[in-house]
């Protein structure tokens, strides 16, 4: 019933494989397409395999947040990384990124003249094998610094020995409703302004990085190199809320079942509970989402709290409540959490388990 | 600085070993001078070491959110659990519980005749040897039946063969400001009313089992046998905020490092962003919460966004900004989650790291 395997105990990670497929391809197609290359962010799905699927459809390479990600990956085969991030590199940290550097290009981020000059003193002779992007500043207000503060910050990290690639910024103020064509326009706008103060220093931006899932496919290519959107990949009810993909695009899903079941009444809501909870699911929340996550075969079904074994739905007045022991598909909030929460996931066509992959880059967090 | 031993790499999770005894100690006597039994939910820590210091301490036994916990916590000595949980028990459930119970004592949770009876068909001959307590609703409106219908409920168990020992509920509206003392209050009467049902179905409710964190110490013996707070043993930014623990009762932090660091203006926030995310602090976040998480040593620090593996902290205005690659200890919103991330945990004393435990029962969701 709805899909879900026989043999899945609940809760577990479904991968619908065909719609994977899919989404790997078009947005490979849409992206190339438009003159920009694509470097999936692997922190979403963390998974050899999918990764493997990516860099076969074109990517140029792929994205991770952290060093320990890019081990995983590049002991699976990558041989070009960029670590998205403004690392804070000591002594341990430049050991791990020169035994990386060994078998892949290896970029970095840095966001101060500070931490580049620290990396490149720890990297010392290594210091030219690692690539810099310097992170700017788009709207999101996280890390980044303001674009005309770019060409300071390039010049230290030449200075410190490292080879300056260019500039990324991370759109993040695009993941809400109405907000994706303004944030890809300061995108665009940052990535300029911050590839100019560069040239004025002296150095070429060769790579110009820009591009979240909702704001990827707005990108236009002259100003921006390549996007790194992660979610396309997977799919979750942000991005369905948010209308940057359709129900059929949703790869992922969770397997519950209904272990609760309540009538309702006075003042008590008419609910089912589900197996699932923070602890699958994630607990991201935006304000303007409906609820923490949706049902896939349900829509107008609503979770309206979630605790860390339990998914609290309410159900629409006129449809009868599903039975107890019914398992129903989740589609998470927020994929890149589902994804980090489990070791494994299974890998579905139809009703049919076709394997399990290992989540193997899970919980590397630094 | 800030006790955070040299060789810890950030992100990382710290118990300190001091802390925790003393939590662990002082809830297990408060809770011995009420007359009450204590059984903590190890779901918070999922770690055998700490169960042990628990049952040393005069725990009863344990409290479990899923069958997989269980199986862990048995495998390392635990003998009577309680997987406080309206499970839903097919053929495979069924044949774990049995395994489960050859070692152990142990009892589920079930808020429905349905889930009683199914659980009791494939429980088969082995139904006697599974305790079974009815889950009531007292407020919180998740799972559990009105403590009214709480004696069908029973006699369908008895009918399917299992050995009914009483009535549960879980006061989870006490995490709230100002609900802690109203919660309790509906807590008992619920439970009361409950054994009452029981009573007259002509089964006794020798077990009446409630508490959580919040409400544990402000429920009464008489009426509840028993409590099951699970994060007082490590306490959380969600505790410190409602008051029900204090700073130096904060035995969980998490080590994250100043990555970025921008004086702002000109509309953009003056802050640090550390290198701790939702990826290991998690993503709880309720309404009143000041922010996601706290900083320990920094308490006018504001945690006001995170993302996978960055949060962005508004630092005082009359204070200087923490210097890049400055570590720093932050006390997560919810720290079950927290646990739930790492595959294992540093255990310090001050700023000396003494061991690593390993989070043993980890993303066991089922």
């Amino acid at each position: 019933m709805d899909r879900i395997p026989e043999q899945i105990d609940t809760p577990d990670v479904l991968i619908e494989k065909d719609v994977l497929e899919r989404n790997v391809e078009r947005t490979a197609a849409a992206v190339r397409g438009k003159g920009l290359a694509l470097r999936p962010h692997a922190k979403t799905h963390k998974v050899p395999e999918i990764a493997a699927l990516q860099l076969a459809a074109g990517a140029a390479g792929l994205t991770v947040a952290t060093i320990g990600e890019a081990e995983v990956f590049a002991a699976h085969g990558a041989e070009d990384l960029f670590i998205a991030y403004p690392l804070w590199v000591g002594p341990r940290q430049a050991q791990r990124l020169r035994r990386l550097a060994r078998d892949a290009r290896v970029a970095v981020g840095t966001d101060s003249a500070e931490a580049a000059t620290t990396m490149g003193a720890h990297l010392g002779d290594a210091a030219g094998r690692i690539a810099v992007l310097v992170e700017v500043d788009s709207g999101h207000h996280r890390s980044g610094v303001r674009p005309e503060a770019a060409g300071d910050v390039a010049r230290a990290a030449v200075r410190a020995g490292l080879r300056v690639e260019g500039v990324f910024t991370f759109p993040g103020h695009s993941y809400a409703p109405g907000m994706p064509a303004e944030a890809a326009a300061q995108e665009q706008e940052a990535l300029a302004r911050a590839a100019a103060a560069l040239e004025e220093a002296g150095i070429e931006a060769r790579v110009r990085s820009g591009g979240s899932t909702p704001s990827a496919l707005l990108t236009e290519a002259g100003t921006a190199t390549e996007v790194r959107p992660g979610v396309y990949v997977l799919g979750d009810a942000q991005q369905l809320e948010l209308g940057r993909c359709a129900p059929e695009e949703i790869a992922l899903t969770v397997a519950a079942t209904v272990v609760s079941r309540h009538e309702g009444g006075g003042g008590i809501p008419r609910r089912v509970v589900l197996d699932a909870g923070s602890k699958v699911l994630g607990s991201d929340r935006p304000a303007w989402a409906t609820g923490h996550g949706r049902l896939l075969d349900h829509p107008e079904a609503r979770i309206s709290a979630l605790s860390e074994h339990h998914a609290t739905v309410l159900w629409p007045a006129d449809q009868e409540l599903p039975a107890l022991g019914r398992r129903l598909r989740v589609v998470p909030n927020h994929v890149c959490l589902t994804m980090n929460l489990v070791d494994d996931v299974a890998v579905v066509r139809g009703g049919d388990l076709l394997e399990r992959w290992t989540v193997a880059a899970r919980g590397r967090n630094s």
